[in-house]
């Protein structure tokens, strides 16, 4: 018998933010897992269904489990927030299958926080941008810092997710002073989102400046304009260079 | 009276890719504006709607016509595939706000085509990553290349939109030779998809030299690994460095 795993992209937050696609893999799961925090998101949507949650930092076992169940036979829907192809759990999943040859996984793609914050600012990406996370849990901070440099060089809009934690507070500091050093004016237009899509979002504008000193948390994606970016009536926005 | 805009995300083709919050604004919409072949795909899901299509290139037109339309009381939707925010008309109808600060605009997130052509082909962003376009129309070609090389520099994965025209066709070549004269390994794991979310979507996984010899159109987006990507069980994987 063999068994299907969904690794399944909730979206943001809310039920509303995720794909009817998404949606539809639920209703055909057996079981649900995932860290505590998502599952609690959509339990209220699913009061029927079968949820199995594990503590955050539990990565690996959390997949392993989805294949032993799948392996007994049920469908298993991975969730995770945004796109679980985003610093998320397909690719461990995947990694895995060698161990697991007999289950079939499929992604389901989601809104990741780069986009559904960017939608809540204005139009902050938009042109060529690039992806960075700050945590250096599994990434050595000189290869972040590599990229930031090489992010600023090459003039991309950033959009930058885990710029904190209660052992990283100072790194979001860190790597705007990176990002000074490396060219971008201390006027740059920046800007960050807290609780994209759920209870409480807060957006904000201000300069690459003032984005040093924000205290932001790990709820928080952060958005660094490229040279012609701009905020015009509240609104963070990288033109595309169309003559208006 | 005062109408309102939504520039609403509708993922990358298919009803079941949007989401509710991107449906809901549809239904509230009381005429649907947008480039012909996005129109079609959604026409079939609200007949009853206005539609009003424009062919492409008339970007700002269609912006303009939006505005028009709101400033005389009624509540627009402009349809973009994907994401509205990138490379799409989020960006241009926020700045034409200054011309008509009547109106208001709100941006509904769509999963853009990084993020659902990733899941076909497994899970190759997963990391730092950053999205660059080869469309010299609104670019200069030497932002593009000095970009494309601070992408590998900086040993991002990196998803490339508009790989191709018709006046473009040897563009993705030229991108693979400046990738390869960067420093991106002949053998760098590498992967596209076609008609993502549509009628005939198409994977296919390769190394960065058979990249360079693909033939592929505009309805394609490319992905280059990292260092670290590869493929396993036809999947383009990024680790994310977890231990297995
Ligand atoms: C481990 S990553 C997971 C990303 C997720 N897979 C996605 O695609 O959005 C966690 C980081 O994503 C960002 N993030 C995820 N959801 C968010 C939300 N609802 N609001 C703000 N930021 C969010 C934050 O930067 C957070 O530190
Ligand atoms: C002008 S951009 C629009 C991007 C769109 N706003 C998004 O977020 O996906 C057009 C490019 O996006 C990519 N693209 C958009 N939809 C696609 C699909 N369904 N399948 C494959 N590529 C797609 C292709 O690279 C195409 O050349």
């Amino acid at each position: 018998m063999k068994g299907h795993i969904y690794v399944i992209g909730m979206g943001p937050g809310k039920r509303t933010g995720m794909t009817a696609e998404a949606a539809e893999a639920v209703n055909a799961c057996d079981v649900i897992v995932g860290y505590t925090v998502y599952v609690e998101l959509i339990r209220t949507s699913w009061p029927e269904k079968d949820f199995f949650t594990t503590p955050m930092r539990q990565e690996i076992a959390r997949c392993r489990k989805c294949y032993e169940m799948a392996e007994a036979g049920k469908t298993v829907g991975l969730v995770c927030s945004g796109d679980a192809g985003i610093y998320g759990m397909a690719a461990p999943m995947l990694e895995l299958q060698r161990e697991y040859p007999e289950a079939e996984v499929t992604v389901i793609p989601g809104i990741t926080a780069a986009n559904s914050g960017a939608a809540v600012l204005g139009a902050p990406l938009n042109h060529d941008f690039c992806v960075i996370s700050l945590s250096d849990l599994l990434t050595p901070w000189a290869v972040i810092e590599r990229r930031i440099r090489c992010g600023v060089q090459g003039d991309f809009v950033m959009a930058i997710y885990n710029p904190s934690s209660r052992k990283r507070a100072d790194y979001l500091r860190k790597a705007a002073d990176i990002m000074l050093a490396a060219g971008a004016e201390p006027n740059r237009a920046c800007g960050y989102v807290e609780n994209i899509g759920r209870e409480g979002t807060q957006a904000v504008t201000c300069t690459l400046a003032e984005l040093r000193e924000a205290k932001v948390n790990m709820f928080t994606t952060v958005y660094v304009g490229n040279s012609r970016s701009f905020i015009q009536g509240g609104k963070l926005i990288t033109p595309r260079g169309y003559e208006l």
